[in-house]
């Protein structure tokens, strides 16, 4: 985060960082969404799991999870809200968001679950945005 | 949208019109919504409907539509998330937003269905923001 | 609010501050959550309520009603959206709400209830938005 830009400016930014990622992984372009982390991001979907390291394995990991839906007709769309920007003294900035996914499949009704916080760490340079690091925790598991 | 506007600018701004929208739609102030098209925009609700073409034409739509709630004591919110934005050649906008519709009846529990994408093209003029068309896809229907 | 600061940065500005004021909230940091009221704020949650004045006031109605949450490990997420602003002659500024709660109990689904509208005055000076009155209505209850 530069000193020149406001806080404001920088949620409003953040937030259109957030829609264009997510629009990316919904349509399932893993790619795009690995590009939005730093090369060497981090990405960990659950406390659980192994972090995936780097654009390549972040990637992998999202293509093994999306597996389970081989066939399946589902539509999924992650929501975010109530993003809290937190500036570090190391120059990123701590994003804390609510989540919640939808799931629909033909004929049916959303279904609402889960629900998560995502934990990241942003690196911003001018008008660019990136993860450099992505953690969700997830309300139904204590 | 102007050179001198930024696309962090623009999102706030389109957040913004998007919310007094929604709002002058579920009070059903369907004059209002109109409003928010430019004199010949086209208001598709679902894609085999026959798109609405001018204000009046979106007002008499919204009022068929709204005739199966007569007597139905229901209260709907429009949710809009994820609006994602795409600067286009001839300076148009277009925006590409999640969208839940939230329903709700005395003494019940809100439903939240259907699951939408929006397909907006906006024009913007310093600070006006008009819809030029809207498009409204179903994540029910395939 | 004022001259100088645009509409577009306020709306910026204010979802910011209704994020980190969610998040206080959510985590139960209720010194937090009243000071983000002036200090004579006024806060009803319903409209059969008696409102709550000031800071002390406001701790203690929302410790009063968390009280039926003890021995319950619930997670509780105020989702806010649609934010429509209306600035006033007397400098503050209205802001209206859709707003949903979102409750999760562990090995649980997200249960999105009530639905509610957040109508709130806000004292906005320079970079700092204060909260003089907040009354939330139902969509449940007519």
């Amino acid at each position: 985060m530069t000193a020149t830009q406001s806080l404001t400016e920088l949620h409003s930014q953040v937030q259109h960082f957030y829609a264009h990622q997510m629009h990316h992984l919904d349509a399932r372009r893993f790619e795009e969404y690995a590009a939005t982390f730093t090369e060497d991001g981090v990405f960990q979907h659950s406390p659980g799991a192994e972090p995936a390291v780097g654009r390549p394995g972040i990637v992998e990991e999202l293509v093994n999870f999306h597996k389970k839906f081989d066939g399946d007709p589902v539509t999924r769309r992650h929501w975010f809200n109530q993003i809290a920007l937190d500036p570090q003294d190391d120059g990123t900035v701590k994003s804390t968001v609510y989540a919640l996914v939808v799931t629909v499949r033909p004929g049916g009704k959303p279904e609402i679950n889960p629900s998560c916080t995502v934990h990241d760490t942003l690196v911003v340079n001018g008008g660019e945005v990136q993860l450099k690091s992505r953690l969700i925790t997830h309300d139904q598991v204590f």
